[in-house]
């Protein structure tokens, strides 16, 4: 119904036209509610949206001399991420009008750098399983992917420029694989967590999702609160393509779309190989299903004891399960396995700028499974490692398929070159269409 | 003027009363606030106490039938870890009232575990170099440490059985020592940090401060969220004396002091040497020193921008500065140094079981000095590795002086077991006493 995200205009174009005076922030800002006014009753990615703090915020800029790096762009900020000025609920009943005293530090400095906080994105409960209320924008029979449902989906939809996530499992990868957006996992530990309810902290991250890696790139050195930088130019990378050992649960069509994949970056001087899959690798994601169930057990202890009955079951019978069920001693030698393989990361790396893998198994998933497949995220989430997901493949129904880049740790901004190579060199489908 | 804290009941003596029903968990409650009503005027180790609070929490535990390894036992919250009942003010006017929607981890788990949260204890601001109103117990022209001095001070004075500090750089260890009590500051992420501000979440940790090492052990266990278990014995360890590249500016009398400890030990049959200092720890002071700086001026972006009048001079002009003139390049430099360090752990380690090394350079310092010599604790915090503070020797005024115990990365419950050898081995100064 709507066109792909990634069509629209970028960042570096908005910001042109309202530091030049082209358009007041005040209209850009306008131009996205009226855009909200018209898809959000199908696609519902907003949990909290008060449209005079938008144009509010849209005002006090155009009367300041301030000018920053995202002048007048408009951000969605999945909710559990604290703001000052609007509910933070982490998707659940028991947070109903909780209004926190300050702002994360992500929207401290997206704010600072000139960002319209537009309003808070639906996250399923805690970030976990159960969804929110958000379909897809391209089928609203289908899900958005989760956690970040609403993140992804305004800015599939355009409703936004750009959104905060964050990411546990594929929590960022997931729906922008099944949104058609441009997701964006740093290396764990790069972008402050201050203000984000925390999941995980072993491995919790925000994520980025937007309609191009250049706009991930700028609003990256924002949230690290550094001057912007531009992209360095890279070579055809090396890549290395990570067929593991559930290689076969893939879609058959998503397996040959990947093939093709290949020899389009071959074709494009790319270099091309395989990335081989060590026991040590296919034993991340048992690991990480531990480690992130004992430390989530342990992080709504106070949800727990006092809000039992108002958790879903899907977190109950699933995650906090596997916490209360996971000892000590299993605990420990999940985290002593993460730490071996991470390890291994240069030797993985040795030959290779960047592995590929796919960031879901195929189109977006029916409404009411909208985390499926945590195998796909769970090793690179763990490893720590920076993952950038491209919208780059077609499904059999017109529907967007995600790929993920996984880059060198710490390398973040390697890594964005490359995926900005790519992006550029191979081009989106043209257009996502169904229903 | 008062007892030594390390000469009062343990946690197994007290919960072996309230347990078997000697006393009542209101009747121990009740002798803590008669102890702080004694006190507290002199030391002022209190941001917010409710003595209401305190014996409603009491009286639950006597009607329940439920009776955790904390049952009864009076615990103390530094004011920067959220509470759902009390305000949290973080040691900034910014945030007079402020009351957060829940518990922290930790303390929800304290409550669980049978702990009666009898108050928060003052912080620094922020937890970082500007005092609060709190007092040595030994001494009130003295410091008593920070940034977790109220922690310290409330349980130097017997006002509570235990409490909860944090550490970024010396939070716990260094007011364990001016107040003589045991601090324990665990592996980097092993007890969770949700609901405590972040300040530096490369190196943030919650810290533990108690009477004995038994204590700290059992309380572990409790903000682990796992059953108790009994410290190890453990055969006399492998010492090494870490005298550092700062080795001259620590007090005349403390080297001497440390000196008879290396002497002790070897009497009683540990294996006394040399932690060699390469280059590659030197520089550890300096990376840390940044990359906190970097880290803090993020997360406290949103108070920079909305509150820089109400921050002390001590914040802008030294972490907020440090962190405003680091770039990059020189933040991301620094994190590499940490991580090539830590992979040289495991031949720092290779002889020995534990490193010793003084944790503060003598007795407490004026009441204007709360967070002096940065340098003794940087290392190791940014090493991530355990550290347990011990109160075990006297400076020149009868004023204790604290050795840090630092462990293996991941081996804290070790560390804790050798930590408790030394207690039982070498005992505590009898009093600590002055004017």
């Amino acid at each position: 119904m709507i066109d792909s995200g990634t069509s629209s205009q970028s960042i570096a174009d908005i910001v042109a036209a309202t530091t030049s005076g082209q358009i007041s922030c005040r209209e850009w800002a306008q131009s996205r509610l009226d855009r909200i006014s018209s898809v959000e009753a199908h696609i519902g990615a907003w949990a909290h949206l008060d449209p005079q703090l938008v144009l509010d915020q849209a005002d006090r800029l155009d009367g300041s001399p301030a000018h920053g790096p995202l002048h007048g762009i408009t951000v969605g900020v999945k909710d559990i991420i604290d703001t000052q000025d609007l509910p933070t609920e982490f998707g659940s009943e028991i947070y109903r009008g909780h209004r926190p005293r300050r702002d994360a530090a992500s929207v401290a400095l997206t704010r600072r750098a000139g960002g319209v906080i537009v309003g808070k994105t639906v996250t399923t409960e805690f970030a976990n399983v159960t969804p929110g209320k958000t379909a897809n924008p391209f089928d609203p029979s289908r899900s958005p992917g989760g956690s970040s449902s609403g993140s992804a989906a305004a800015v599939a939809s355009g409703m936004v420029d750009i959104a905060i996530g964050t990411q546990t499992t594929g929590s960022t990868t997931r729906p922008a694989s099944f949104c058609g957006v441009v997701g964006y996992r740093p290396t764990f530990g790069q972008l402050s967590t201050s203000g984000v309810m925390q999941v995980s902290g072993s491995v919790d991250t925000i994520g980025i999702l937007g309609r191009c890696v250049e706009d991930i790139a700028v609003y990256r050195d924002v949230l690290l609160g550094v001057p912007t930088k531009t992209l360095p130019l890279v070579s055809p990378p090396r890549v290395g393509f990570a067929r593991t050992n559930r290689w076969l649960e893939i879609d058959e069509t998503t397996r040959s779309l990947l093939d093709d994949l290949a020899d389009r970056l071959a074709a494009n001087s790319a270099s091309v190989g395989e990335v081989p899959w060590s026991p040590s690798m296919e034993g991340l994601e048992e690991a990480h299903r531990w480690i992130t169930g004992f430390e989530m057990t342990r992080n709504l202890s106070w949800e727990i004891d006092n809000h039992w009955d108002a958790l879903s079951d899907g977190l109950r019978d699933g995650r906090l399960r596997d916490g209360e069920s996971c000892s000590e001693e299993l605990y420990f030698e999940m985290r002593a396995r993460a730490a071996n393989s991470r390890h291994e990361l240069p030797s993985l790396f040795a030959d290779i700028d960047v592995i590929v893998a796919p960031a879901a198994i195929g189109e977006a998933t029916p409404l009411d499974d909208p985390v499926p497949h945590p195998w796909l995220y769970r090793p690179w989430t763990l490893l720590h490692v920076p993952v950038v997901t491209l919208p780059i493949l077609k499904g059999p129904n017109g529907l967007p398929v995600g790929v993920q880049l996984i880059g060198r740790h710490g390398e973040d901004r390697f890594l964005l070159a490359v995926a900005n190579w790519l992006e550029k060199t191979l081009g989106y489908p043209s257009s996502y269409t169904t229903g």
